[in-house]
């Protein structure tokens, strides 16, 4: 039978607990399935910094590129901790693991679930996923400072963008809405950052002409914001570069009942690589270890790596556990490992 | 009597409408007023450029920098006008000016009125101001392309940040903090950005020094999103660089009951060049010339002039008449004029 060699990365704060929730998920869906999963797990975070001073090394890295796939949890100390002061555990370890394993598509459904209840008074349907380029933008590390720390410091930060890049990741897009309801909206500044915007326009309005059966709209990132909390409705797929998406994600979260819901895919769609499977939420240290966080998102985020290993059966089976158990929810607290058992109850059911 | 030299640039699309309210409830709050308006109209936006060819020239540039004050209604034609394909009429008009005339405060406050009502189910109150960055950041226009138009495009966008560029506005936005609920969150992108988003922090940290009855707090763009929807009443005083403070006010606009309400300041607190207000919103053409547009935005950006000319009762008188129609308002549809007219009783009453 297949084997499937996946790195996990509990990582930091409530990282561990909502990953060991989906992966007792993960194991009860396979159980009988004609596959089995090779796990190896790798300490990483702030808390492996703290002990070690390394963030990822080569040797991590190179390991971790020999899986399949990758789940994470959530990495990054307390905010302030001060001898985190000169670690950058985002940048040193999460963003370094989705650039050198090129995940070029940052992949974030965004539904708002039956039974689930987000802050809009009238959210109506919500069912769409973003589609946020993962290794260009903003966020490709090109800054820097002189005169740092004086009156005369002058930061730049640059957004390299290629067509090359976006091309990939609008291909990709396309090839979802194609699977979805067939309409895509470019989300970008068009107006005001002309050069990236104008490239980014350009490359869609390219692969638009090939796919006459998506429609297709632009709409700047501000605006796209105000239709997120007046009429979420209207997006099916969304394809935006690394910093929009990031924003859009939180916020599209945040109106189909939480973060605490947000799944998210970092894809590598060549297989050149390993993809990285990780809720949208962070390590939220102020609550970890008190078994308060709600694990569904890392659950809902084994769905998509199931679904990018082709086990599309199994996804589905997760995603509708998942789904029942939003639907049942009645206000009753429940830990952590509750939500995680009774997914799995609903599974084996 | 004083008089204040006042330059008018109606715009397109819906500009011209809400500007003639805006110019009406003007001219009945200094009715009996030790102060007088000399207004100058300038033709400028798509109509103009169609017309001539001119976006703003150096003449019209000078003629309005000679001006005391200035109010905007909005620029911009119809997106996908193929006449329009060469002009940037938002660079080369709107952010010329705000960048010519150092507009470095971008001053938006947003308040959910009582009456007005918004996308989300359990509001709370709303009351804050966003700082918004004018001159700086990713709107630089610091970009540029090479391979342009080929599969082998690089588009980047520098974004520029000066330590005096950011203390001067951080001042400003902790003097606001000081007249108001005393709260400064500053947004950014620390964990990505870090040079530009570790100057900002530095900066507000230093400020922030000198003005210990203040309580500072930061927040990622991402997260700062999240609250918007969930919890905006947490906020006082948010200050944040160009890019996110567009984003943010647009989504703060949709969450105080859209952005027909939202006023803004693009000032220059130095009194070096003349400041400009004008509503959030654009020019909408796809609805101008209808009457149906909301004037109420761009009037309360003459509360935002008025103040700061240093007519204060006059500035909240317009505020109060504008707050009193809102609570009025019962669903029933108005012209623009209907509406600019309500609001201009209600001041004289
Ligand atoms: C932690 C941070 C670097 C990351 C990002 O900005 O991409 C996070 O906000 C996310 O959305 O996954
Ligand atoms: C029209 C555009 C250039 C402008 C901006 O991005 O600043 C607008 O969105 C605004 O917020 O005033």
């Amino acid at each position: 039978s297949r084997v499937v060699k996946l790195a996990v990365i509990p990582g930091d704060g409530i990282g561990p607990e909502v990953v060991a929730e989906a992966e007792k998920v993960l194991d009860a869906v396979i159980e009988g399935a004609e596959v089995t999963f090779e796990k190896t797990r790798f300490s990483l975070g702030a808390a492996r910094y703290l002990e070690t001073g390394d963030t990822l090394t080569d040797e991590d890295l190179a390991a971790i590129a020999a899986h399949d796939a990758v789940l994470l949890g959530a990495v990054g100390g307390m905010p302030g901790d001060p001898r985190l002061k000169d670690a950058n555990i985002e940048r040193g370890l999460l963003l370094k693991l989705r650039f050198a394993l090129d995940h070029y598509v940052n992949l974030r459904p965004s539904v708002l679930y039956p039974g689930a209840s987000g802050p809009l008074a009238e959210p109506g349907e919500i069912d769409f996923v973003v589609v946020r380029e993962g290794t260009e933008g903003p966020y490709v590390g090109n800054g820097g400072s002189i005169r740092t720390g004086t009156p005369h410091e002058i930061a730049n930060e640059t957004s390299v963008n290629t067509a090359f890049g976006v091309e990939r990741v609008v291909r990709f897009a396309f090839a979802q809405a194609q699977k979805r309801r067939r309409k895509l909206t470019l989300v970008h500044k068009t107006n005001v950052l002309v050069h990236a915007g104008g490239m980014w326009k350009r490359i869609v309005d390219e692969v638009a002409a090939e796919h006459p059966d998506v429609a297709v709209d632009y709409l700047h990132v501000d605006a796209a914001t105000i239709f997120l909390v007046t009429n979420p409705g209207r997006f099916d797929v969304i394809v935006t570069d690394n910093l929009f998406g990031d924003i859009l994600t939180d916020l599209a979260g945040a109106v189909t009942g939480g973060i605490g819901l947000a799944a998210s895919g970092n894809i590598n769609p060549d297989g050149a690589f390993p993809s990285m499977f990780e809720p949208v939420h962070g390590s939220a240290p102020d609550i970890a270890g008190q078994q308060i966080a709600d694990p569904t998102a890392a659950i809902l985020s084994v769905a998509l790596l199931l679904d990018h290993l082709g086990l599309q059966g199994e996804a589905e089976r997760v995603t509708r556990a998942a789904r029942e158990d939003i639907e049942s929810r009645d206000g009753t607290a429940r830990t952590t490992a509750q939500v995680g058992d009774a997914i799995t109850a609903r599974l084996r059911a």
